[in-house]
């Protein structure tokens, strides 16, 4: 930790400052220039993310050189970490293809999405049977019936099955039917929903904020494996911003720079960041060139009369045409996608 | 609802998206220009959120009239709620200050700050007993020790209390002792919270999400009404945005904007919308010009050793200071500043 | 400056950073921790924004401790800076009104208008004569006419006038009808017209850009007055954020932030920063209340037809409530509004 | 353009309405829903951006049907523009590789950089002369002699060559000697340069302002192309957002949109988007990927010593290996890369 003081701050400030850091147990190095004085504080990560320097008198600011994460860390581990879900594997080179419908419907829908996910080379299939939405009034989703039949379906076709603990009371009941727990955005920061997370032992999902950064992600992640689960796959889902004709915004660097500071694996929903059925296949492709480990995107039998999310699904003929420009691409990143796994 | 037609969109796409909607139950008016079509669809609330016509062929944009909410809205309900908070009123020309600490940390440390902001003329004590925090490193909260702390120093000041429910399961705790369940920015849109304290009986303070337009936090204020509680107050507590000096960005307009849509009692959290002590005082007399109706502010008897937010913490002297800067203001704008109340 | 090296940084690369500090005539000083290493630099503010040394093979992070800015600073100058713009004053405890038409249209409205706002109480009459708009099919401004216009309404009602200067080239035209040279927020980091701007002796109403940090705001202030012009006044006019509702985020806290950081007075515009009238009233108290030294919104006397932001216009009627509310506010706040400084 | 009315908005309010439309010449068409009345506009898009009519009474929103743009887009044009600059093409399935040093620092560094990158494929030389910095007391650029360097280095090597323009005064010197006239962030909305630009007969590369709108990039373009200047090539290179792990956030679903938008070349550029060197080449995998006509990548001989964006420069060596991996890519989507065109 870093504690920058202001210019010409008294001999008084910084003794100050540093009795307060002995009292904390950490070791304060002094640097003086001609009008400013750094201090330099050497402790553990407990230590420095208790004090809370900032606002004190002479302080101008704190920087915090330790990062709030460890174990996600590549500084912790140097090889990537691959998840098995099922039969599907996340990560080291194999490119994870999670798809299927927004939300589970019907038997019906679910199954003939299923069947035409596989036969497309998806390697995972994904539904929601709990839907968070903005309005009280949309659609919410057919409960446990709804994890039923997604698990009827993915035995059906033989693949392994991700949906979403939305409240986290029901995460025994999710990890019965579900082979991957899926974490959405709008909880990436419920913190006791993580640690809860931390103690079971399926995969887990998680899914970028809204508005988190990437050093938040990687916090969130870190409550999870601090639990004692290591199988956490990472999902960018695009972020907040001010264009409106995105529903959000993609940002496939953040997924190229986790790439670099932690070993969990990364996929890319560019249907949830785009909510554009046509800009799907473009940012699946580029999530690919830009080393995602998978994509996870929406696939509707018939979208016109999907009950969440129709506009950005793709027909199965879509995901299709999807699937047969992924596969030479992938090749030259040395990837493998799907089933070639 | 209105769906806007591309240019020169063909009758057969016209048609079909007439079709969809008479399937679903709406009325359909066409209005075509030279190069436009729009067509006007009139129906209720549930079928136009339940309807999602984004991206059919020769749809260009679909336009959502009605508004996501209704319980909330001033269309509904012309006059204000006013909340009662046990001995506190929060609206309706009562202008009301919620004070204490951040996170409770001992008997000492939430009894002589209960004491303070007593006595400077808050008119509800607030304080953490679980924490929200982005690192699993940093402190987080004594739990139900901490409301019984809370409770206590309540009880022997005389003032009602407020705090924070973290997690779904802990609700029914966290009611046994809390006057007003607050849920934290974080939570805004963890619908099944919503939908469970919509059962409660105690009043809610529903801090508006890091990334939340206008429109999210009225339909999050929705959900808790329709599940059956109107004492829902909407609390402003900064926005995130790119600039980083101030930890989010106070966004006084909101709450000028929500007192004309809603008639639920706004207040604003200056402390975490700043993070910076020496703003609070400037953001809290704007809050009051701005037509807020309370403040909640953090106040700790010794920053400098709190464990959560000792930045933005206010001391004793400094809150007493900013009460007799308030008193006046408030007057001018005709509203009564706490205990006057 | 701070460099942070990795963790477990090699001293081959420690040694090469020191090399490069060394090369450029720089000091380094060496804090060695368990895992990281931290290299403080002194030398002077050319030499830290002249070295850019992040993606050094082992550097982690830089961190800039010198501000990019000095002139402007309360570090350099502690007392306020205080504007005289012909009759008018704004900063230290005069509180400055600058009202007039968004643009000028004709003689009659844009007469009508200078009346009614100087019978209310405004110090400066504004106008705009050069437009700039979003799109090329909108109406772009009288150009010259109406620098002519606005100096002729201005000399028959007795205020002193500020309009904005859209192309570099037009500055000289502009500053012979104008007492206050405007920079608009999409010029706000067109460095050539700040540097030329610095070279006048005309007072500059500096808005800030759309998405600028409070210390580029500052640093774009920096050009002006390095370039010998110290009369410049900031103002703050809403930055991009999500939210749509308004037409921009107003940010007062930056308002408050800005009054610490600098000695140069701000003022705040309402009307652009929100688009919507309703919330010009609301937000100029709570501009006064936060410490601003001044207001500039748009009046017009017929909104309904104006050519450019009639929905964010106040009407004269409107205005003059405005004023009557202003005055018992500012004395509360130790500020004068208006004609009566 | 659609307007709507607020719930029981009198009759007295929605013929008022009217009452303005027909004096503005526009033709009115109502549709009456049980509480909602929207009012359909037909008339041409100068008076559909004239008419302000948000605010009125009554009026609840106004919906603008018809864009702000008309000769960008793909309705006015359905197939491709094709720019070409000098010897290079950007556009219709050529890939093309703008590369060279953020500034010009010295006849050797950008000769010895224009060699490297056209040996290494480059299609068009890029280089600052001058340079738009944040802070006065940064590097602003050699001037004129730095655009006599960057001629003569392209003329040596035999590739076109871009520069920006950073003084609307300077347009026509750095047409003198530059093949492409480059529109930096900070000027997308300068629309006195892009009138100018208009006029003159050199191709415009337009870059994407940190914080502008698909819409209003394609506005932007409109103002170059109605003065008469077909050959726009748009540049997306990173909005601002809350992230601050990268420099700014690339928005490459932006890139995908704008090729359904509009026929104009959009290229991507990953060095300022990012501003980390080890993010260039995924980020440019990925824009090839997404369907980019081209790259604009900074390239420096002695990154350590540039005085300019060192850290996101990538080495001769760098680029090379970067050519290397476009050329395969290209081919799967459709488009050569580089010299091969």
């Amino acid at each position: 930790m870093l504690i920058v003081m202001r210019d010409h701050a008294t001999a008084e400030e910084i003794d100050h400052v540093v009795a307060l850091l002995h009292e904390a147990g950490a070791e304060a190095h002094l640097s003086r220039g001609e009008v400013k004085t750094v201090i330099g504080v050497i402790g553990d990560r407990e230590v420095m993310y208790s004090l809370e320097l900032e606002g004190l008198p002479g302080v101008e600011q704190v920087i915090r050189v330790l990062k709030p994460y460890k174990l996600v860390s590549r500084d912790f581990q140097r090889e990537d970490t691959v998840v098995e879900v099922g039969s599907a594997t996340i990560g080291g080179g194999s490119f994870a293809v999670i798809a299927g419908p927004c939300s589970v419907e019907s038997e019906d829908q679910v199954l003939a999405t299923a069947k035409a996910v596989k036969a497309a080379g998806a390697t995972i299939l994904r539904g929601g049977a709990f839907k968070p939405r903005t309005s009280p009034y949309a659609f919410q989703g057919l409960g446990v019936d709804g994890l039923r039949l997604l698990r009827e379906a993915a035995d059906e076709v033989g693949l392994p099955m991700v949906t979403e603990v939305l409240d986290i009371r029901d995460a025994e009941t999710v990890a019965e039917y579900a082979d991957m727990l899926q974490v959405g955005a709008r909880n990436m920061q419920n913190f006791m929903m993580l640690d809860e997370l931390g103690r079971f032992r399926k995969p887990i999902l998680l899914k970028r904020g809204l508005s988190a950064t990437i050093e938040e992600v990687l916090s969130a992640a870190e409550y999870v494996l601090k639990g004692g689960n290591r199988d956490v796959v990472l999902c960018e889902r695009g972020i907040r911003t001010f264009e409106t004709y995105t529903r959000n915004t993609l940002d496939l660097a953040a997924v190229a720079a986790l790439k670099s500071l932690t070993h969990l694996p990364v996929v890319v929903d560019p249907s949830h960041a785009t909510g554009r059925r046509e800009l799907v296949a473009p940012m699946s492709r580029a999530a690919l060139a830009a080393g995602a480990d998978g994509i996870m995107v929406e696939v509707h039998i018939d979208p016109e009369h999907a009950k969440c999310d129709g506009p950005q699904s793709l027909t199965p003929d879509g995901f299709e045409a999807l699937m047969r420009e992924l596969r030479p691409l992938a090749s030259l990143v040395g990837a493998r996608v799907g089933q070639e796994a």
